[in-house]
């Protein structure tokens, strides 16, 4: 149950201070200096409210704020000894159920790090694959520690607007959302391809995961996007577009095994809030594909 | 050591016969009905005529000449008594050396081929992948006795010319090679595309082969074919082009991860002696390839 | 002033067809006829009951139906005679407004067609452009009388759908727009290409006309269809997108000139009730379009 | 009849500079001083050893090697009283036969220029179209004095180095031609699209000029590149594909008209010794182009 804007703007201090106190991991200071800027005619302004009490915070506080987060896939969630909102981002990536050999790569990555800045690495894990968290991870073991300060409080900026988004309902939501979408086009026939299976694979270091399935309608796109909703996990995809079967139904004169079975469109997601919009323009011989919007 | 095709054409008619008695299996008449056609002007003249005498011949030679050849991966294969030349082309696929569960595999179509047909399954195997010749196994299971004798009689034709082509040297050699390029394109600057790292696989309905690795010179093409100078497999392919690393030197502004690193682009060879240019047109947001020559 | 479809479903028969006789030329009896129908739950179904009453017209009936037509451009178009709505259809194509010449080609076709099928050719002219029509004119010149009558019935239908859209307003209103839209993206730089100016012509057989022209927004696309709401006019047009002035702020470096400045997409329309989408994918270096929907 | 290399290098010197003192115009020096340079292995060693005579020269020199150019399009053009090779330069381009109109603007940017520099406009006219020279004149009018002066010695090099090119054969001819060609792939069928007509345009600022016409081979290539064996002409150009008419002989099942019919290709040409190729990849519906090499 979500809680209401307009509610939110009529409760006490104490309610208010209780009911956004967890947004901020620990730090429910942040919830109290915001409250003084009520009424919010926005869910995104009461983003921007509680964004601006950490940017006027001291240094201190913001030092504290980074080191109030867990270790990420770490002993805590090892152990499933997290504030229930890191638990259910840190657990939506398995972070809490990794193998030993990756855990004990998170322990390096985790030790080098806070040996280096004094404070855990802080990421917005919803808005990541497995695997670019860890590219992540190792880039940002590279950086400075003031800049790495300034990455840390932008990635908690993140992940608290993502956390007043999924706890308080009202006009004006925050922008959190991404999309990918696709579009089949035969440019054989001068028309959408209808019926074209699709498939959308997250591409890992190791493995490969397979997200959805679907099938292009008389438009030559999907129903619905293929993904939407929530932020994009920045990372690498593959599209596989089963062109092969649909050119096969056409009953068009085609060379067995046809020039073009499967067509695979790999790519990288690099923006969690964009629009991606992956088409396949395709010809049995031939085909291009963009990324457009 | 080849055979020259003058040195063939002024021999004593035994050896003629001698030397090209194996061409076609187990079956020394043809080269003794071609023998009064000499002299051949070129070496294609020669396989034509050979292909005449099997066109020539009666019904029950042709039947016999099919029955002489060995079952495919079959227990010839595996006990190593395959003619010379049938061991190699045997060979070059690993169908001596199949697991247990493939030779089970081929053992099945080999018997449900011969209950059927009569004669044994032939294919021209170096024209062919592994994968392709089961494919090709199962869809000749389907066809009818008379339309299959003829697809033994047109494949045993294409197995003599290799074998002559690999025996006999001279003027006018038969036309048995086929031919795979590429060509990267960069469209972001307007010019080809140097240093682009290229791999070639075929593509298995299990697994998967590396056949072959280049980089493209200053002309965005590769200094060699990337497959040339024999038939090429009728099967499923797959070019992976590191687009990627390549725009990185190019020092250009693109999000990490880029939105496009390695492009695959999978495709199907039908036709063994033709020629596929596979070319990409590429920037780092959008790609094109297709069907060339 | 339109008609309310509520309106004419409970007037008198006398009114009704007062309203409506006009809808099929000088025949107002396709509207008695319909009036029994009533009431009609859309337009599109009041349409459909007049274009049955024709369907179900004898012979002599629907061969004084087509006669009924005045010529195209012809003399009474001269003399401002016709009907006002062949008045309206046929000025707007600028039809009685004819150089000499015009004037003189359409009266030779007019005088070949009456003489060989006996009827005036008919022809829904708010659906081509004047090039197209002398096209068609010439093509249809070659049918058998049967086919042509045939034709000039489908042609009234079209005539009478756009009369009834034009004049009646209500619920369910029959199909007969089409509709020409366009996007540019920019492949360079991976996003929608922002003030490209577009431009887009008629291409006659002498003359080329501009009909419009748009400034792309911040999605790649014109704020509005270049062509919507009637139907599109078959024929022949030409798309300029001023890319070059477009990448030359982008300050790229280009040479002097650039590759691509003013880049023309000549395209036909044959279906005035379809949607053409002609988008642009452009680098400074290459190009690519399509029909897209 | 050209002058052999052989021949020069044995040469008195007086025949020497007889020979090649025109080269530069009005300016023996040059040959006089690039004699002691002799052998020459290759042409475009001669021309470099003439080239380098005039870098090497005195301020007062080079200035004085300008002004020894006459008026572009100017009085001793109208006159005929140009040296040989100006004749023929300027005379190709239609210089010596300008409108009245034309010969004023010419006059005009004339004196603005040596009023402004102090020297003529000098330009190797052998490399530009007229629209491109004008565009050049007006460009090169916002200059400063000594990057000016620069760019005449760069036009007046390439001047030499095509006057050498035609006077002199022998080994190693300096590099002066560029190549415009192209190729058509039709991505319906697969295959080279064979027998289309192409037709290259000059586009001048009023005017469009048929320069030359071709039809594709089974190659989907012309016979002939569409330019070749001189420098191009930097300016701009139209490529039209005859599509409309190779796609009806291939009997689609098309709509009338077809989608697409001459496809228009407009493009400029910056690099006058460049290689360009400028191919079609089409199918009834779609089209894409792009700069190759």
């Amino acid at each position: 149950m979500k809680l209401n804007l307009q509610t939110l703007n009529r409760a006490a201090q104490g309610e208010f201070v209780k009911a956004l106190g967890a947004i901020y991991e620990h730090s429910p200071w942040v919830a109290e200096r915001s409250c003084a800027k009520r009424p919010f005619a926005t869910v995104a302004d009461l983003a921007d409210a509680m964004a601006a009490a950490v940017a006027a915070a001291s240094p201190q506080e913001k030092l504290a704020l980074v080191r109030a987060h867990p270790d990420l896939a770490g002993k805590a969630a090892r152990a499933r000894s997290l504030t229930e909102a890191s638990k259910g981002e840190q657990g939506a990536l398995g972070l809490d159920r990794l193998s030993d050999e990756e855990y004990a790569r998170f322990e390096r990555l985790n030790h080098s790090y806070a040996s280096k800045f004094g404070f855990p690495f802080v990421i917005c894990v919803r808005r990541q694959t497995r695997d670019a968290i860890l590219g992540a991870f190792e880039r940002r073991l590279a950086n400075g520690t003031d800049a790495e300060l300034a990455t840390a409080l932008t990635e908690i900026d993140r992940i608290a607007r993502l956390r007043i988004t999924e706890l308080v309902e009202g006009p004006g939501m925050p922008k959190t959302d991404g999309r990918l979408s696709t579009h089949v086009l035969d440019a054989h026939a001068g028309r959408p391809a209808e019926g074209v299976k699709i498939e959308l694979y997250e591409i890992g270091g190791s493995a490969t995961a397979l997200l959805t399935e679907a099938v292009t309608n008389a438009d030559g796109r999907t129903d619905a996007p293929l993904l939407s909703g929530t932020p994009l996990r920045a990372g690498r995809y593959e599209l596989r577009f089963h062109v092969g079967t649909y050119f096969a139904k056409r009953n068009l004169a085609l060379p067995e095994p046809a020039f073009l079975d499967v067509v695979p469109v790999r790519f990288a997601i690099a923006e969690p809030e964009g629009h991606y919009h992956v088409p396949l323009l395709v010809t049995p011989w031939s085909y291009s594909t963009y990324r457009g919007s």
